[in-house]
């Protein structure tokens, strides 16, 4: 799909669908952008006025409570309307087409959608299609992309391990189907970590995975070796109806994250989830709740992230106003030393 | 059914059940008014504190998440909360009587009820129990009328193509069924438009539809002919089971507004559509997405209709707390030109 | 279950998970700080700034609108953010434990969770887990309690009747399941009231019901005679098909409260009901809107104390920052002399 596309004329960021075709210095700047929210849901009045008198519309064909529920607090910590619509059971059931769907909703001036759908490309096909003052936030489509979870996760491991040049990283699980690793793999390859391997047996691994930059192991003791973080996946428990895996049972066995298998890990290793976590099935409650998970923050950073991302495609960030920050190549690589 | 019930004894707007019975004067304040919110949407910040601290219930026993969507946002524009209530799903599956939830609702102090029921005359129903402070806005009631549907298609009508009485307009469609296509011939008739036909098949035409003074035409030939705005209606697809129409196929051949049968009105005539569109049904996407349609611009306006409704109603505009108004025949019919 | 749980160190109260272990003084300070509230409802803005930035979620496992709408209203009033969810039919379906949506929505940095279920200390547990800076009130959980319904309940007899002490209460209907029920008993004990009779057939009778201090009644004659206060309890039509009751009709001759069976208890007595009523099951339309009946006015009542209630936990109403409500103690009995 065309990158391009999320992009102005300027080189700003106008959509998010995708991190794809980001450079390590818009990335980094999405994350800059978020640690100055993180401290909005410290305070005593969690709001500032950035969105005021902006629609944003929780645009939901696919639905996804928690999702939605992090992007709606989000806006409204920015003070956004917010609109929640699930199309599903709507417009779409009238025959309605979904843009024409798209068309109506912008037609009543609303700023940006937050779009779920079960469809890969559903997110661009709408930013192709709306006028130059709508934004779009993709949240995720089909098997192709889900890219604020990409970049909380980068946030978190930024957060807890610090520079990216000099980590580990493997990503455990349902590779083949899963948009939560296209984008974190994509993030991770754009700020250059140091290794990157991707785990799950053979029918859960994309062919030629190799292409990608990432190592492919199919046993943890390879993959998780010495990592400094460790990325679990969501398994949809439908896939075993499939030829994909045998049963729950055996997928544990060799694939769930134990206390036993994370000790193959550096000691200070993280361990992360996107939520919602089958317990007992990808990883153990051990290691889910013990002392290296940081799936709670990444939860929290999650809303700092949606934040950051609202408030730079709105235009409504002093970062994204300044000159240096039109002109990247201006900016001098010191100042983000601290973060890297 | 009673059109008294709508206005207070000093002879204002209360409520907004039905345009039966509002006078060209009432309607072209109402139109007047939105023409004052069309920029607040086109504002940076869409929002104004007229409705600060009024609770606006958006009460739904019909699901339609389009006409909420829109009712949603211009009571949030105005800056007032907004509860949404599809009630199909709650009360009444506990046998509580509707009565008893209005009740139970403005015990809680809300301020304004947008109604919407499969049933006609459930908003009149509710206005006649509701104590003086509380407003009722009608947002469709089975096949009888749909107030803000008709208001906003006069609004898209007087700024597209100016004063009413020079017009010639045609509304195509189920025009028997059709709850849009009353609140359409009640506002034009008001608003003195030269000549109103109406075209169906006869099955689809209520009977003795003359006495409404409008001109019933079965073929598109003799309807379209000259004619300046083209007003389709949505073919509800239940229909097609019943006796009223032969098949999908035969209907747009016969009824389908194609650029062919445009072709037939006035060369600069408007194309409108209530929306969603049946695209290759009622309406060929070559004239939907064509030059002459102001489908969309219908939708903008819808907002600032509504909001209007909502201000005037509530008695939060300056507008109708003018002695002027209130005595609308000391008004200079000068004033009002430049509209008609 | 408990009750030391909604309290802090300093003896202040945290959550409200049931009316079971409150003290007097308690009840009365969120009846005073309800009755400050009041004025609020009826004013021009209904709004006041005190959770301005704070997010409530409404945490609906088991549907109410309009439990939940008294809530949302309660807290819009009170500036918070709300976020609705109806968690039955989304995370909890994708395998997700109760307690780890809990755990995600506190990460969130949320404040207060209005928690319903149709388990038995489900809101209990759920407080139990939580960390210091997070509120829980119980909207409803199982057949164990519905504190704010309680409260709202003792708040109407006192704005009605004046002080408990003089005054004989009935209950009647389904004693043996209802949450109402058991929220009532314990503030009315409580509160020291004269009298205290629960009225029912035997099989909604739990067993040995004395030893809660009230009176048992098998019949309206004895149970009403002379009563100042009679509260009426929803009757859940699914118990017909068991063996609690023999018939709709059977049941409304013998325990529906009609004009005549009111006639038994005080000249003015008040006739009280949670709703949503089963008109002609429980109670008599004549009774139900009758110039006895206060049945209105509790839901109107309703939104001041769950504002007051959400103010107290949260710390931010001044009458929990005095340090005379620190130490109910040192407050003079003439203080509170004129609401009692």
């Amino acid at each position: 799909m065309n990158q391009g596309l999320q992009f102005d004329d300027a080189g700003r960021l106008r959509h998010l669908l995708t991190i794809e075709g980001l450079s390590r210095q818009t990335i980094l700047e999405i994350l800059d952008t978020a640690e100055s929210f993180i401290s909005v849901g410290e305070r005593e009045i969690k709001k500032i006025p950035l969105l005021r008198g902006k629609t944003v519309v929780n645009l939901f064909f696919e639905s996804s409570t928690r999702t939605r529920t992090t992007f709606e607090i989000a806006a409204k910590r920015l003070s956004a309307d917010v609109i929640n619509l699930n199309v599903g059971a709507s417009s779409t059931s009238k025959g309605e087409t979904l843009l024409d769907t798209i068309r109506n909703l912008e037609a009543m001036h609303t700023d940006l959608f937050v779009v779920r759908h079960a469809e890969s490309g559903a997110a661009h096909l709408i930013a192709r299609h709306v006028p130059p003052h709508v934004r779009i936030i993709n949240a995720g489509d089909g098997r192709h992309a889900h890219p604020t979870q990409g970049l909380l996760d980068m946030f978190t491991i930024r957060r807890h391990k610090g520079a990216f040049g000099k980590l580990k990283v493997a990503i455990v699980g349902d590779i083949l189907h899963s948009r939560v690793a296209r984008s974190q793999i994509q993030a991770l390859k754009a700020l250059g970590v140091a290794e990157l391997r991707v785990v799950a047996p053979k029918t859960l691994l994309p062919v030629a995975v190799e292409k990608l930059g990432v190592r492919p192991c199919t046993r943890m003791e390879e993959g998780l070796d010495g990592v400094d973080v460790v990325m679990m996946l969501r398994l949809q428990r439908e896939r075993m109806q499939g030829a994909h895996i045998p049963s729950e049972h055996e997928y544990f066995n060799l694939y769930g994250l134990t206390p036993a298998k994370l000790a193959l890990a550096a000691k200070d290793a993280i361990v992360m989830h996107p939520g919602p976590m089958n317990r007992g099935l990808e990883i153990d409650s051990a290691v889910a709740d013990g002392p290296q998970s940081v799936i709670l923050p990444q939860v929290t950073y999650g809303i700092a992230v949606r934040m950051a991302v609202m408030a730079l495609i709105m235009g409504g960030t002093p970062a994204i106003r300044e000159p240096a920050t039109r002109d990247p190549a201006s900016r001098k690589p010191a100042e983000r030393k601290k973060h890297q």
